[in-house]
């Protein structure tokens, strides 16, 4: 825990929670007791063993998050750093093959069809941006013991998707049921045949209005969406917690009611410690204020340094960013910088800082557009999903 | 050059200026008589072994282009499919094993200095996306015979810069001098001995107010700026050619004279074929308005389609984009879609379009926020710089 890790090829490591030492010589950092120096997977998993190892914390095969320091800096999250959470193995490589090939069923519609991802390029073309963060991005910052990775910052990333409008889908189609009030996506996982299909299957529900702004994706990036980000075809629901944005994606449904799926009925419902998962809690769909800092220092004596992080306000655009070096007592507006990608991209911020020698504890905290606050802590949940409390995501920094 | 290659992974190739035919039975296109079906070179060079080979045309291991169909929907392009133009062979791997030990020495300011990286970082930081386009883009438009690679559309590529900002360094050094008229930044290549400096070293001027936009860039679409685009430090200059965004950058000095290298003096100037190259032409500097059409067709047959490419306005935002189906004799105003990354990025355009069995020629044309509107032609010129004629970037498509 209070081991030093030397800084190495491009990636400024800080501790999360933990202390920076900030000496003469170099830079060496304490792992914060969430991050394991040695990763608990050795390897990459063969889906994604094209990723940058250096930038991923690996807790398994299919939770791989990315440094915080790796993040970068150019508003969308390269794919070799991305972070990885997939809840079952992925199909097999065969699967991105022939991407145009992939089918969908669309129901709940006037007219039900099964579409190929070649069939869907002609019905339509939009791109946005979106943070794809998971539920439990944070849950290493909290005390309680929950099941789960400890991620602390990294199981999020900015990626731009281009696919069709579902809404031009459904239009094509004649429209959704009257009775529709969800719009349920459901992936093309393989299922073992001992294993009930409500107990593993990546099935989500999401109110129906939030189809007018989802696609269905082929390319993220400018890339065909990689296997290991739920290519060939993946349901995108800007602002949305990852889980709702089903990879593989195999059906469309507009249905009456939630899916049965457990992941659904008990799962990413946010509830009291100890408490089980019922239809009546609250399901993990839109996001919420929350910004971090990335990178709280460049160099390693003191002077001006130049700190900086990502914003992002949900469903709503981020508005300002303030920046802490006193652990929250004193706050300073930072400048937003960089390209706008929309409502649900997230910003970048940067605030210029003269660091004496000395301790600091920095962090940031966000406004969306429409005057929420990101807060100071976040309470515990049974699941210990989206910490967000600027209390916690701080940086403790000593500039000798 | 009527030979038809097949649809191959995951990209969809057309001919430019050449004929695709679309069957039943698959895509099959013909090779345009500037692509060559096999590269002139067979493998990638040491330095760009990361890219992607399949979305590369390879001219020689200093000129690599982007497929037309390679470039993505993502507004940004993806690094291991961005073309790569180098005048001199780059510097070895040493160059950004260390980012932040490279040197730059700042001129013509009231207190010059030699900055590191790291210093550089400690002094600002802002992001800003720019497309970055060969001088040469489209040159295997043009019928006459002129030195340079044959480019076609794939000489261009948009990425996000963050580094610092110049006029933030500048301040840091206590302003320009007096006489100061130009920007004269110096890559760091190395020279033959034998070689006269002035014969080949990359020197460019731009006009001194170009520094207002322009950054110091140690990052290229979140990633450190790889070695094969300039890593560790390139100068950006949004707005202008390629040329003029030194890779390497080891100098950069205000001056009140553009540089005696012969890449300024006589290079990059716009002239009457046969004419040799003089200060008094006009400089490659600032881009003019262009658009390209990159995929026409998404699928083999008929019926309704999604043509999309791509559009800037050089120093100016785009406007609008119409397309045409017929050669130009009709237009109709495509959708400008996807995040807007600032006017030094394209944007990305999309039209629905019926298409019969038959044959069409597919071209964009682009109008800037100033009403400057896309050439219908480009008129030689000695060096064949910058084709941007909406006829023969058009796409011949036969449906069947």
């Amino acid at each position: 825990m209070n081991e030093m890790l030397r800084l190495h090829r491009r990636h400024f490591l800080v501790g999360a929670g933990g202390t920076a030492i900030v000496g003469a010589t170099g830079v060496s950092v304490p792992i914060a007791p969430a991050i394991a120096e040695d990763n608990d997977v050795a390897e990459l998993p063969d889906y994604a063993d094209w990723k940058d190892p250096t930038a991923l914390i690996r807790y398994t095969g299919l939770t791989l998050e990315t440094r915080r320091d790796a993040i970068g800096t150019g508003v969308v999250t390269p794919l070799d750093v991305f972070f990885i959470r997939n809840n079952l193995n992925p199909p097999g490589e065969a699967a991105v093959a022939d991407p145009d090939a992939w089918e969908v069923e669309i129901e709940g519609v006037a007219e039900p069809r099964t579409l190929t991802v070649g069939e869907l390029k002609r019905i339509g073309m939009d791109t946005v941006a979106t943070i794809v963060q998971c539920s439990g991005n944070g849950r290493g910052f909290f005390d309680h013991e929950a099941s789960g990775s400890p991620w602390l910052t990294g199981a999020a990333g900015c990626a731009v998707w281009t696919g069709v409008p579902v809404r031009d889908v459904v239009e094509e189609l004649g429209g959704v049921v009257d009775a529709a009030r969800f719009m349920t996506s459901t992936g093309g996982e393989e299922i073992p045949e001992e294993v009930e299909r409500d107990e593993v299957i990546v099935e989500r529900s999401v109110p129906l209005e939030a189809m007018e702004n989802a696609i269905l994706a082929w390319e993220m990036n400018g890339e065909p969406v990689p296997l290991a980000h739920g290519g060939p075809l993946r349901m995108v629901v800007p602002g949305y917690y990852g889980i709702n944005n089903v990879k593989y994606v195999r059906r469309v449904a507009f249905t009456e009611a939630e899916s049965t799926a457990n992941i659904q009925v008990s799962g990413y419902r946010v509830r009291p410690v100890g408490e089980s998962g019922a239809p009546d809690q609250p399901s993990m769909w839109e996001m919420k204020v929350k910004s971090w800092v990335t990178h709280p220092i460049m160099n390693n004596a003191t002077g001006r340094v130049q700190i900086y992080g990502v914003a992002f306000g949900g469903t709503n655009p981020v508005e300002r960013v303030d920046v802490s070096i006193d652990g929250g007592q004193t706050w300073e507006e930072a400048r937003i910088i960089g390209p706008d990608l929309g409502r649900y991209a997230w910003r970048l911020f940067v605030l210029p800082a003269e660091l004496e020698a000395g301790d600091y504890t920095i962090t940031s905290r966000a406004t969306d557009s429409e005057g929420n606050v990101q807060e100071e802590t976040t309470e515990p949940n049974h699941r210990a999903y989206d910490y967000a409390g600027w209390d916690r995501l701080a940086v403790n920094v000593t500039v000798s």
